[in-house]
């Protein structure tokens, strides 16, 4: 098969990229390890940028996100006796859209389907070739049988744990390790709150998040080895309403229908180019979700991806894609930073300097409008290009 | 001898607080264990924030500091190939003036002389005794005699390692250590900068301050165990002009009249009150330099207590004075994590990970009005009592 395009990757990196890239003129083809009810079912993130929104409308996918996304105007911001609101859209003109990962994967989906593009699914053994020539392919098996797709161009969108990140020679990468993951829940209940809250405790860390009007999403700050086992629904209920617990406001419990332990890590691989590979989204970088950065960062890339593949290969301009790696990381390290810096605010260390700090921030964010504001352009997210 | 308010140190906090004190119609008599030479020499910060000027300005202590303190808009941020100006003035309203500690002090004792108060210097074995009665008296020896000055409330301004912090039965107290020290030097040459450089360098933070139009002061991180002898005024330059270099700048060296290596240390004693004991300044609280925070922090603090020690002994009021450790602590928390933060965000630790998330940090202080507002509006101060 011949590509000008080989995307490895059917997450929302690489589904969007090979959309893009049809509207453009150029072709491409996917291929996945995973089945496509897997992929869409997959529970990730759920706040998009206002970059990221604005994206999928210019590109004709704005329809049900528009319908179904949930606007939020800021967050809010809680330790024990207090709770904050931050108006993002009072404080930089604009808010968040709460739509899940899993709805902008059928969406770019059924997308696909429309425009009569090949996405492969249930794919082994992918491999990458001839990278440092102009006619790289990838290899993989389906059904049994060995293909080898032909291309121009192969861009890895295929997570930090896909063959594309480990193709790069002699990457500069960098790594942290939090020392603390998250449980994270779904319950069949309507939210207790308007807008997320994301609360500081001595206990640890507790986001109050959701899906839709009647399914929440909560999560706890637990210790790395935490067994799901270990954690009934009346002890995940209980520890968050101590957590979220204020005068006045409750907690509604319902039934949990999915439990997980997420870790918290912080990776970039650098530079995000070679030869004729380019890596986007997760390939090559992983934020911990705290500041709700990693689906938006994804988009990012391949927005200032898909045009300078066009500007290469229909227009051999390779000024564009020459300047993706460097371009891209600005804003891979500004969401590192803001997702690092999210997290040590409101995570319990464990050391009691550490939580007096934590909540002195906490407190001059909610209180100081250059706090509040600095808090908010990060996360109501920069403009694409930043 | 008997007074009404017993201050055990003479430096800014003692000193200050018996100028108030005594404007306010309280009697006060200053125990302090260095000579007045001493005191008066001691090299200490020198940036006051706009409170700290408008107070001293207010109770007649401004004639001086006008004439010989220099104003500031703001501050430079440094890092290899970069250097931006902060502009305080059009970010919060106002800037910062550099006076050193030095003249403050001397200022503050010739007032003392000016009232005909007492300071009684170089004495030894400093005691605090009966502090929860109404009677509190302190002894001392002076000239080989035994002393007993008798009050009706003490105030400790004596620094981390005076008796008075130690009175204080059973404090909660915060601790952090940095893992690096300042090697300081002060240079008979003409500053090579308008305002002060805080600069970001692989090798470690480098600070260019002045103390006038012909003295310098600059500072360069090095080790904890750092001998003093192992750094010839060629290499501390060298140092220098490596980690302040910029094209098109020049930093000029000079005689190096005084080196000395400060630690970096957080700490926090709470409450900052026992019975008819308070405590003001670095007896309560220390901050690492790098936030210019330290002698502000101890002018707020006896700003605050001088009303209140006035309304409990003029018009037995205890309201004030029972309200002190709190709202003090407010101001101290902020300042403690400011002088982190700005500290954490300079230093060199070593961590590849880290010296990334300072760089992208001090790139969106620097690019950001949000995040350029958030260091300025803590570093040129907050309003007293906040």
């Amino acid at each position: 098969m011949r590509t000008q395009v080989a995307i490895v990757g059917a997450g929302p990196a690489g589904l969007l990229l090979a959309h893009l890239l049809d509207r453009a003129g150029v072709e491409s083809v996917i291929v996945e390890t995973r089945s496509r009810v897997y992929v869409e079912a997959r529970i990730r993130a759920g706040i998009l940028e206002r970059s990221t929104v604005d994206l999928l409308r210019e590109v004709g996918l704005g329809e049900r996100l528009d319908r179904e996304g949930d606007q939020h105007r800021g967050i809010h911001l809680h330790w024990p006796g207090e709770r904050h609101h931050l108006d993002f859209v009072d404080l930089v003109g604009r808010g968040v859209t709460v739509y899940g990962q899993t709805e902008v994967t059928k969406d770019l989906g059924r997308a696909r389907d429309a425009a009569g593009q090949q996405v492969v699914y249930e794919v082994a053994d992918t491999a990458l070739h001839d990278l440092d020539t102009e006619h790289p392919f990838v290899t993989y098996t389906t059904d049994g049988r060995s293909e080898r797709l032909d291309a121009e161009v192969v861009v890895g969108c295929d997570g930090s744990f896909g063959p594309s990140r480990a193709a790069v020679p002699n990457p500069v990468t960098w790594e942290r390790t939090y020392p603390y993951s998250w449980l994270g829940i779904l319950a069949d209940v309507a939210p207790s709150t308007d807008e997320l809250i994301y609360a500081w405790h001595p206990d640890g860390f507790a986001l109050h998040s959701m899906r839709s009007a009647t399914v929440s999403r909560l999560y706890l700050q637990v210790p790395h080895s935490t067994d799901v086992a270990d954690w009934s629904d009346d002890r995940i209920w209980s520890a968050l309403d101590a957590r979220l617990g204020l005068d006045g406001w409750t907690l509604r419990p319902g039934p949990v229908t999915e439990k997980s332990v997420l870790p918290m890590r912080s990776f970039v691989q650098q530079p995000m180019r070679h030869g004729r590979l380019f890596l986007a989204g997760d390939a090559a970088h992983i934020v911990p979700p705290t500041g709700a950065k990693g689906l938006n960062l994804a988009v990012a890339d391949v927005a200032l991806l898909a045009p300078a593949l066009a500007a290469l290969l229909r227009h051999k301009d390779s000024g564009p894609a020459d300047a993706y790696s460097d371009v891209a990381l600005r804003r891979v390290w500004r969401c590192t930073h803001f997702s690092w810096w999210m997290t040590t605010m409101l995570h319990a260390t464990g050391d009691q300097f550490d939580a007096q700090l934590q909540r002195s921030q906490l407190q001059w964010v909610a209180s100081s409008t250059a706090g509040a504001t600095g808090l908010a352009e990060n996360y109501a997210g920069l403009p694409i290009g930043f």
